[in-house]
């Protein structure tokens, strides 16, 4: 029999009315024959109040200790789930991370799945028992609660998918798919029926809020299909799978956008060998991910050092860097949380040679100014002034020949 | 060094600004040189909501799903306090109860502990780290989390306590220690310094709320000193303690009233061998915990059988009889929710005759008819009804020259 895992966020178990809309959902697809495997996030809105509650203890709360916090919201969701199924006499049982067990390392509040334990969910779907898994919640080795980060349902749902070898990870959302553009952005944007692992990746690596980029990673990996949905439509969704030859070749699939970093620049750093390890090392250490890096060297012979770092860490991250450049000399730190980073991602870029240019071109055509670039195969970022980011989305979705028929 | 283990109930971590407060006292018996565990309830009223919310999905929720549920509340305050102390520079780690590890049989919302591991919390204290303890919650051999029944952080902390063979057990609540009846209640009332664990026990088993019973039961066989005292003074509370010569010997030490129980009446049972089994097997099945039972013989040889259940398991007692009387061919199965308990205690009682005498001719003088009596060594406890509650306490209290000074 096939295994069939589910993932419904936040606000498709918003409240018991939409968690009594997601059981319906549910037992319809196990009434199909499948064994079934449910990953939930917390009720909309609560991992936000949480927070704002630890932050009101300690604007920087201890990390471990707001993961303990923070996991309560799945725990919550993940119980009134199987409670609701057991109340229509479905059997269905609970598990929370640790009983999983969803494995992670120490990484509190950004947490890596290491290994997913599959012989209790196993042995309950032998039983007929539908499993509902609080997601965002792993233990480390010591046993203590980890969260994966923002979106880590997301993640739990596709790990769990690939260790239990299932034949698809359907992620229930509040928006029927992936779209070419942020549709409240860009209202011609149009729904993709289907979408590669490697598009997908890039897309979450740069904004598209639609899947925790960690869970495309495990799809990719483990080859799972993951079908994004509407949990408030019987709808098809956008299929995220491998590159196949039939796939639509499109040179760019999607616009993306993100106002979710900050920018940090070190002025007049000596130029000396080993000078950019003592610049990031500290930074490494506090667990802060450093995005795009770029260095300008100056007539003098000194350089200018810019990187972005999540705007969640931006405050320590510069504090860091003040005292780094205190040691070594450099003339001050400069930083900036009003920037957007603008993406385009399409596996046709491999091919079509002259995508940067346009883009370029088109956002000069608005008069926004590019202040650092990043690329990988199948997709262009820049980074800009905050406020154009919306006109900038706008123009690249129609200068790639993405709007949908007026 | 000696260790101290404190528990703060529900009121005493109600908000932010009184965890903070339980954070200062934390502190300041840290500085005196005691390494310590704290243990915590849920902050008032969340049970409740949960149970509300829970009972909104199911009026009979599944028991292993509402643990599940309800052990959300302890983990909050648990990581908001140790939160509360790093934020102070206060080396603090929450534990929750399946890492402590708190070990429980599989008694879904009545859980008793089996064991409690000590390494984990011994290596934190050798560390200088004070340990802060989701109370109320354990894991069975399963690892499916439990809780220990209403008042069971109470538990959590003496067991605690007497795992580490901690030096006292001070449990911080929201009166000032144990009274001689409800000030509620009797404004006349007074705060008794020092109580044995057998009166206390036999107080907790019939209402007194201070102190959970099966707390009271560790606290007696490990020997735990405890001390039940307010959070929001400094006051001295009351000490119990193993019963001492020295100790006041007053008959009565205490009247306490309850009014969680129903009663439940199977008419004209045929007065056959294994009838009573027949009656009580599918109850206790259903992990329904009968207290009192009486048993009336007919003239006509058939029997009247009457017992008491807590009132949260009243509507399924009843269902589980009215079947079981059609099934042996009783003649109906009565029901009465609006009954109360009303019990005297002390160690006196022992070596004084007449005390049930003067108790029912109290209830008498009053026009309060008795409808049910139980005793133990130490104890007398009337069933009533409930709306002579209040009255009954105040005569007996007042009977028994309990009443402090006018």
């Amino acid at each position: 029999m096939g295994v069939i895992v589910q993932k419904y966020g936040g606000t498709s178990v918003a409240d018991l009315d939409r968690i009594r809309h997601v059981a319906d959902r549910v037992i319809r697809t196990a009434r199909q024959g499948h064994a079934l495997v449910v990953i939930v996030s917390a009720m909309a809105g609560v991992t936000d109040g949480l927070i704002a509650l630890a932050r009101r203890v300690d604007p920087e709360p201890d990390k471990r200790e707001l993961d303990a916090l923070l996991a309560t919201g799945e725990q919550t969701t993940a119980a009134l789930l199987a409670m609701t199924l057991r109340a229509r006499g479905v059997p269905a049982q609970s598990l929370l991370g640790f009983q999983v067990e969803v494995r992670t390392d120490f990484c509190y509040g950004n947490a890596r799945i290491q290994d997913i334990g599959v012989e209790r969910m196993r042995r309950l779907l032998d039983q007929g028992v539908i499993v509902v898994v609080a997601g965002f919640q792993g233990c480390d080795p010591e046993g203590n609660i980890t969260t994966l980060g923002r979106g880590g349902s997301d993640t739990s749902a596709v790990a769990i998918a690939a260790a239990l070898r299932a034949d698809c990870c359907e992620i229930y959302t509040d928006v029927p798919g992936v779209f070419t553009a942020d549709p409240n952005l860009v209202p011609r944007a149009r729904k993709l029926e289907r979408i590669s692992y490697e598009e997908m990746l890039e897309m979450a690596s740069i904004g598209a809020k639609v899947l925790q980029i960690r869970s495309v990673e495990f799809a990719m990996k483990y080859r799972v299909p993951v079908h994004v949905r509407s949990t408030f439509s019987d709808e098809e969704g956008t299929m995220v799978v491998a590159e196949e030859n039939g796939m639509e070749r499109v040179v760019v699939s999607a616009v993306t956008m993100s106002k979710t970093d900050a920018r940090i620049t070190l002025k007049n750093v000596p130029d000396r060998p080993g000078i950019a390890a003592r610049i990031f090392t500290p930074v490494a250490e506090a667990g802060i991910c450093v995005d795009m890096i770029i260095q300008n060297t100056r007539a003098s012979g000194a350089t200018d050092l810019t990187f972005t770092v999540p705007r969640a860490d931006y405050r320590k991250a510069l504090a860091i860097e003040r005292q780094v450049a205190a040691e070594i000399g450099a003339e001050e730190v400069l930083g900036d949380e009003s920037i957007a980073k603008v993406s385009i991602t399409g596996v046709g870029m491999r091919s079509h040679p002259g995508v940067a240019a346009r883009m370029f071109a088109t956002l000069a055509r608005e008069g926004i100014n590019i202040l650092m670039i990043s690329t990988s195969e199948i997709r262009i970022s820049c980074v800009i002034e905050q406020k154009y980011a919306e006109l900038a989305v706008q123009s690249l979705h129609s200068a790639f020949g993405l709007d949908a028929p007026a």
